[in-house]
């Protein structure tokens, strides 16, 4: 069927010379940042294990975690939970397969979840704070699959069937506004080892129109680190010292910073946002797999954004995993080519078709000099095709050391 | 503050017009927009029995409803439920009201729930294929707040503080691709009532490059409705016969249509699209509230699209729900204007501010002739200010007969 | 291995001649009632839908469900309910069949779970109180086996192996205190389709010192039917008209009857025992199966009986149910012979040996005069051998129309 | 109202002179032991909480502990464990606390119990075998109660009135026959530190006919420890000698042992009882709380029995607890008089009253010499009073660090 891969040009502004721009990340311990993160780490140590007794990544799909917010009681200086954080672990795999002399073996697939979802929760939160013991509850309901290793190998391809009829999206580059958001929350959530009131939930909102570029950041403030208001608000000022120092690096617009704008002091620890482990889910905030940040750890309403939650899908026929790490390297590449200003990147698959030939490869992009664009539209052809073929690989990188993010 | 709003007129090419242009629904029984649905649902009898008893909408998020799919055994002619599906509703809700004599009353919150999602499938799946009683299990986790109503009669303003930072968007008109996905879902699924082999679950995508519209259509077809290959072959063609005749109503493109692509005939009833209950989430597929359509009934991933669920959560205060319904029905009213081919509204919160007084609203639009830009401008920017001071009656419409869609 | 059925005379005071006795029952709508009968309920359906499909009762063990207590606000007059009772219903059950000629069969346990708890609910309580859509939520975690057809059909035995070393009681006749205990629950809730204050959840204990029967009746009054502590007493009044006329069907002796004598008027509706489902379950009490009446619908604590749970097994090994079903048909034939005054049986299995065949079948009684024990000894060691013999009928008995109680 | 305690002098044979004789224990890994210890557990962890902080123990009751067996696939050498133990800790305690200053306290109810059940968890079973992290899930359903701390100090009283009409039991001295099976599984226990092999789930069964007792032992094996059935075998042959050590220590009757009697080698691993972490809930044995063993930890079916759980019910006001206690601690002592062969105490609450006031102390004895009753019964009427005054001591003891056995 071929790659279908249809390279345009076109004449609007660039997002980053645009009058207005808009851009969010969830930071670490949101709640939505923490659904999508376990629904990946339950399909990389799924995909670990399949591959290391089978050979195979097996089917699975992981991609419906749901956080349900705990309750607590808190005040400045600390406090306790109430009710613990709820965090169900929904979807498929293979549980059971057949291998080639005819044994079946089962799959430990409820220890791999609770250790894959306590051991993220371990790496990301901080054990004086977040105690995964007591503070959490983890539960499962999975779809039980089985396989048959025999006829995987005999049906071997190079290039599985697409799962579905799905759509993925990268662009390039991230525009000034868009790189600071996402470093001030990555600072923020590296300086919390350092100034320990910092908490893990961290959300940045940054509203650029012309030249004055608005960061709203909500950080969740330790309780157990801040005995009073004053000292409440010493920590807002050190974020908001922070954050203007990370984006003073990337940009020479002007940058206004806002921390916790809701905070009503006067209603002392009840208007202010303390949290005693680190993430709002603590008290009531809920967060779902696919509800957070796109691969490239951003929400660009104004952008074009797949809805497809990468996270927690099998990353071997899962085109909405996929197609979005593949248009998102594509994108990264053709942006390098000379000449090019910005690039989107737009993959529709063909369910039940080879997944390296999508039904459409579209790549819109903005280029300097018109003239030249039809030199950079074959790289740029050359580029998808080489990242559609290149997927046969992709698979392995997602349980490597380095994996592509997937929020 | 003020509103904050900036028009712009931008020189992009309307999407109806472009080379490329992608649009999905997921229809009725699709297990995200069962999610949507459901967290709408209890949303909207929650508001109606809030407003009935206190006068007031109180406050309520339930904007997190997971349902998990189960597990059938079927064939041609029929089948039977192994285990059921399973929905949880997440989310917050004021379970205890002090009224303004000191008296507390406490929110009959379960049967509420209950009662909103299992009448939602009464009303959207035929009973007989799915029995509300067999063939679901219905649980919630609800975080339990209170409220005084004393204070809020006090504290009672017309335009409550904005509960989050977050984004709506709105864009008009639909192109003709867009019109086409929407109407042929919507075609079938009252099609079902004639042809019973239809099932409720229905995905259509739709791809348009140039002037060559390809529809990809996914239903599920009734087990018991079809004996063999050849019945479930008829239905498909009727399938298709029904979506060309829709797309024909508002197109002259070209248009392809295909059903249930992934078919493999000779893998049998295995091979093939068949359900006992009219949705795929009876067998292993989950749906999440937010990862289906946007409030215009479609996903657009090249369109600007907020990430916000609106389904769930409540009408007065949350901004996630009401930016995207003012944000639509501002774009609606723009596009009426003389002149104008294509509008963006796209409104950013302020946590804590009035409702209707945004941080930012931006609205984009192609225009036909330069020169009247002017005059659309002053009218737009109308426009919007009119419908964000609106949003004060917007709550009771959605507890009315006839609420704005969230999905 | 044989029946090692030893009979031995006792020479101890028959129970009703003793001066203290002591006698409890918990009545239909009591949480630990209401756990054994969805138990056994679920067992029933089961069996029945196994033998309908394979010919067969397939292995099952259902003998564990919890009703957890939900949360109600009423006072007098009526109410709403909060949080629904939640049952859990937990076990073990064949959910795969290989047949004869090798195709596999898929068991539709979750709907069948869900019909059976429903079906008891709606007919042990009244639908104008309790809405079976509304004020319950039925959840279940099965354990998953199967069972292959042509295996089962060659190794079928008459007597199958005992699934376990346990022990089974029964004992007659019933002394007159246990008896009236007994009837009086049976009467007030048969009652209360006349009296429609009269709640299910009713319990009664028996208390005899000498002569002087003292009953303590505690009955949930409906909230609904009651407007005032006045209607409240007369509702406690008639109850002890009841259940003392039925008392004095059964004894001469003296007869007191207490009524909710925990209520404390001065409390209002917060100090009496009101309900608006009929069951103490819809506000905090829980049940489980097994911790309720044994078999012959009473709990005699002063009497032999049998821990084990006689709801929810499997009939045809389950030695835990079926001994206790055969020790008490045994004993109540018996009781029968001229010149037995008393009698107990009591079962051991032998866990992996016929089910006929016990470890010890030890009667013990109590009889008129020693001098016929010898004839009477012969009589009832043929009963018990009989009655063990007859195992292989009694499985069909409990899918009957007319089943052995089991609590 | 008094004490209405009655001593009764009875001529039945003693227990340990009759024909026939029956008594069960369940080991520390018995799901059932399980289910009782954690809610004692539970129940221990709430009350000291609640004690450290108002001074008080509040009201709570948590004896509705499910534990719903796992899955695993294991053989002789190891396995692995497929779905893990799923506990659900139900009942109902005190979760908010107002202070004697108006101000409300949260009880961190849901760390408290997860707390306590990880504990147990850990202290019973053997790190290397038992991973609390992966191989259990714990969740919770907790009915909330509130308390203000003003009204209880001005209600304190010495002994609060029962919360139910309920009966314990207690009887002393133990019979050979039963303290060998509680000293059997006592030891098999211990000695599962030297012989690795042996798991936490034991079950023993005593039957005694006349002079001849048979031990029935089920002990799970650990399959990581027995790599073939000759070693499988050879454990069983350590478990009978050590069995039989115990019993010759307390009796010169004939003693046979019979361990894993349903063990049939030719059907290899699947036809032995090995275990991966030392309980046989691992693999689909379900326990409930109020199943096992009494607070004497036996089952002694011929004996008189209270069906009250005591594990878990609060140890100020629940008479299903402190009665047990309070009879079985009575019965101790007035064996220990001289003369008395063999006692029974029997006590029935009065709902509402003091708790130092039963509707009945009933005290049944058999004693060596007819003429010396008079004066026992005066010593064993005074040992029954003293011990229900002693009943405000008695709730310190379960918090202590040897609190009385609750299975």
């Amino acid at each position: 069927m071929g790659k279908n891969i249809i390279v345009s040009k076109v004449d609007s502004i660039p997002v980053n010379e645009r009058e207005v721009e808009l851009v969010e990340r969830k930071g670490h311990g949101h709640p939505d940042y923490m659904a999508d993160s376990i629904a990946e780490a339950v399909s990389r140590e799924l995909s670990r294990y399949y591959r290391e007794e089978f050979g195979e990544i097996l089917h699975h799909n992981v991609d419906k975690v749901l956080v349900v917010g705990g309750q607590v009681s808190r005040g400045f200086g600390g406090g306790v939970m109430i009710q613990p954080i709820y965090i169900l672990v929904a979807g498929r795999a293979t549980v059971e397969v057949e291998r080639e002399d005819g044994s079946k073996v089962k799959i430990p697939i409820g220890p791999i979840i609770l250790r894959a979802a306590r051991n993220w929760l371990r790496n990301t939160f901080r054990e004086e704070y977040f105690n995964v013991d007591e503070h959490v509850i983890i539960d499962y309901r999975i779809g039980q699959g089985s396989a048959d290793l025999r006829r995987l190998v005999e049906n071997r391809v190079k290039y599985p069937p697409a799962n579905d009829t799905s759509v993925g999206v990268g662009f390039a580059p991230l525009s000034e506004t868009e790189r600071i958001v996402r470093e001030v929350e990555e600072e923020l959530y590296r300086q919390r080892m350092k100034i320990p009131a910092i908490g893990e939930d961290i959300k940045v909102m940054g509203l650029r129109v012309k030249d004055n570029i608005r960061l709203t950041v909500a950080t969740a403030i330790m309780a157990q680190e801040v005995s009073c208001v004053e000292e409440y608000q010493d920590v807002k000022e050190k974020i908001r010292e922070i954050a203007l120092g990370v984006a003073r690096k990337y940009t020479e617009r002007n940058i206004e910073v806002l921390v916790n704008t809701a905070d009503n002091y006067e209603a002392g620890a009840g208007g202010v946002y303390l949290v005693i482990t680190g993430t709002s889910a603590e008290h009531g905030d809920d967060g779902a797999t696919g509800r957070g940040n796109r691969i490239n750890g951003l929400i660009t309403p104004f952008r074009p954004m797949s809805l497809e939650a990468a996270a927690g899908k099998n990353p071997v026929s899962h085109v909405g995993k996929i197609y979005n790490i593949v248009a998102q390297k594509a994108a990264d590449r053709i942006a390098q080519l000379p000449g090019v200003v910005e690039v989107y990147v737009e993959l529709l698959s063909k369910i039940g078709y080879p997944i390296n030939e999508p039904q459409i490869a579209s790549v819109n992009m903005i280029v300097e000099d018109d003239e030249r664009f039809g030199a950079i539209r074959k790289e740029a052809e050359a580029i998808v095709a080489e990242e559609l073929d290149r997927i046969d690989e992709l698979k392995h990188e997602f349980i490597g050391d380095n994996p592509p993010p997937v929020c």
